[in-house]
């Protein structure tokens, strides 16, 4: 087998067999397979698809190309969330002690952020001494002691994706269903955990632009965890605007401790909601979505969520008095408050345009090997369908000394450029 | 600019500007682009094409990429030629002391095999002596000399295509017309001849497989180098069978001097007849084809081509005595002769198959670095359209001893496939 042969044979618009896809990613693993060979494969599969059989096999490849957790010996359902990136999505640092207050074992393996805004691993370390590299004990041990545990996914779970993600994102190959499914579903099933929900977010700030892609991934993965024996269920949501009210890795942090306290924004409310009460049900802990519902408001309302992440803050190192007292997060110094040129209802907020934004005062990151400034970011004041006034202040941007006028007045034209005004009445986005 | 920007926006299927052009090429040559980057283009180049504008302007940056020989103060025409390769085409070692014998001043530069056989400098090193690593002032000097030269092409003329050729070989993305077209254009033009005859192949034994993409590539080709001011004529010709009678190293130099003295399979006269009229009338040395073809004629039967081959193979090295003596070459020792199973008509003699039966025996490389057996290789005795009788030898394969019974029964399939055959009486292939 030639590996030029087989990237032909893909360009052919073939299917490739087991052997073959086996052959071509073993081969890229071990270094007999170049990076220029997997690239122009990559791009080959992004015009010709992989089917159904292929996508499943290369998730396979993926997922025996390093270790694998191993929770069998818990004897309790292990559950696990992913989400498909966006905007503001700090969907996880609510949900995760949310579920873990309620009685189901967490174990959340997450990454850093590339592109616009940081991952939730970024978020986490904005809180000082949180600790995201736990060893495969001290994660196992946690999650027995507490019900949870949030780690950045270690370098020899699924190496197969690592290095070919990091591939893909510099050749303009990322954007294939089934490249983004075996990335996915590899990782999830490596971690160990048997309740996966996924939350497959499309729009303007998503990789993803239309719901109907989103569905067709959904479904897709769901196929592919079905096929490799896991129970997957998939919510779809949007990200035509930032998820809640802040973009940025210590302002997202306050959010989602806000929220906790009760006081959430409605689509970020929605999301949590929708994700929580699939996997209380697939964990049989609760019958139906009322059910579902009762319990995770009651999880809230009663502060056991928020001392749960109180709990895993604690475990994992970091300083917990951050839950009462924000002053403790790095807070970009500088404020630019953007204000309402006339009274209007939002039609939009582009949420890529306001990821750009707080890209360039520093909340995300360019190459991996570039430092992320936790304090950065923006807080918006109104969220589409709402009424603005004259001078009302849409967002306030928050930005170190670092930043230089020209680099502030690039990062203000994205957020001026975000929002589109409608004189007529407009309906809210339903998020979910 | 960021190269994964101009991947993606070729990915689109959007059309680039020279600005990006230049970025891109230039990015790769002074490695600020990386391998995978440039073949993911080039997969994505495969898929959408290239358009007219942008396969000129990429074949003007391949030429500005290094050197460019100027031939501008010779006062004469500087002819070279080009094929875009095939099976048993040794129409470069007839066509080069032809065409000086006739007074057109020849500067060729020639690359050495990779894929199935050996390339022309390949073919010439099989004279014990010759040099093929001209200087640019020897290269020069010999045109001046004796009115011919043929030198592998230097690593310094048209870095770019070299580099992008290497990467395009293994990772299957040889076969797009624009990407085809700005290589060898390039490289002609930048080999500074200014009448230029192109012979671009079809069929099984060689990568168009169609005379509609022969005659789409041969039209692209002629555009852009009237674009970029030079004079360009293009011939199609057939490789649906191997051109001449002999395939490998020595034997198809021993079938050029064979052809010099007068012995010329038919299909090898063909097109050699068409390009060296081509070229005597761009040259003005004839007025028509009929002209030109008396000249053609008289040079080989005088013996003054002949001649001028014993000229160059001299100047640059060779043992002349060569012409006279063909035990001066190594030919594989060892004969295995395929004989016809019945009587019939041959309706095919598969080209790539023969070539795939003379690489395995050591006529071809797979690897730059791989050697070349000049002794191995075939005679074909009969050719398409000929009538044999059970037991005809249809063709002798030679070989060396360090090829095992393995390898050569393998070689021996090979030929054996190639050949289809009929009741009925077959037409002669018209090559050109």
């Amino acid at each position: 087998m030639r590996a030029v042969d087989i990237i032909e044979k893909k360009k052919q618009g073939q299917v490739l067999s087991k052997e073959e896809i086996d052959f071509f990613i073993k081969g890229y693993m071990d270094g007999s397979i170049e990076d220029y060979q997997m690239s122009a494969w990559l791009m080959a599969v992004c015009f010709q698809g992989l089917n159904f059989d292929e996508t499943a096999h290369l998730t396979k490849v993926f997922i025996d190309s390093g270790d694998k957790l191993d929770f069998s010996d818990f004897g309790v359902h292990i559950a696990d969330k992913h989400s498909t990136g966006g905007v503001g999505d700090k969907v996880t640092l609510v949900l995760i002690p949310l579920l873990s207050s309620l009685g189901v074992a967490c174990a959340k393996l997450s990454g850093r952020g590339l592109g616009m805004t940081g991952g939730t691993i970024d978020k986490l370390e904005s809180i000082k001494g949180f600790n995201c590299m736990l060893s495969e004990d001290k994660f196992k041990n946690q999650i027995k002691a507490i019900n949870a545990a949030i780690s950045a996914q270690t370098p020899n779970l699924v190496p197969a994706d690592g290095k070919i993600y990091a591939l893909r994102d510099v050749t303009a190959t990322v954007d294939n269903m089934s490249l983004i499914c075996a990335s996915v579903v590899s990782k999830k099933i490596a971690s160990g955990a048997d309740i996966i929900v996924l939350d497959v977010k499309y729009g303007s700030g998503a990789f993803l632009k239309t719901k109907e892609e989103a569905l067709e991934l959904s479904d897709l993965m769901i196929k592919v965890g079905a096929k490799l024996n896991r129970k997957i269920d998939a919510v779809i949501s949007s990200m035509e605007q930032p998820l809640g009210n802040c973009i940025g890795n210590s302002l997202e942090v306050i959010e989602a401790i806000e929220f906790l306290k009760g006081n959430m924004a409605e689509d970020l409310y929605d999301v949590t909601l929708e994700i929580a009460a699939r996997t209380l049900m697939l964990a049989n802990l609760a019958f139906d979505f009322d059910e579902a519902k009762n319990l995770i408001d009651d999880a809230i309302n009663s502060g056991r969520a928020l001392n749960k992440l109180k709990e895993i803050i604690e475990a994992q190192g970091g300083n917990k008095n951050v839950i009462d007292d924000y002053s403790l997060f790095d807070i970009g110094k500088n404020k630019y408050e953007l204000k309402a040129q006339f009274g209007a209802y939002i039609k939009n907020i582009d949420a890529l345009d306001i990821a750009h934004a707080c890209k360039l005062l520093g909340a995300g990151r360019d190459k991996k090997s570039d430092k992320i400034d936790f304090g950065a970011g923006c807080v918006l004041n109104f969220k589409t369908g709402d009424k603005v006034s004259k001078d009302d202040i849409l967002l306030t941007l928050f930005y170190s000394d670092n930043i230089n006028k020209e680099r502030l007045n690039e990062a203000i034209e994205y957020a001026n450029k975000a929002y589109k005004f409608s004189v007529e009445k407009v309906d809210k986005i339903r998020v979910v």
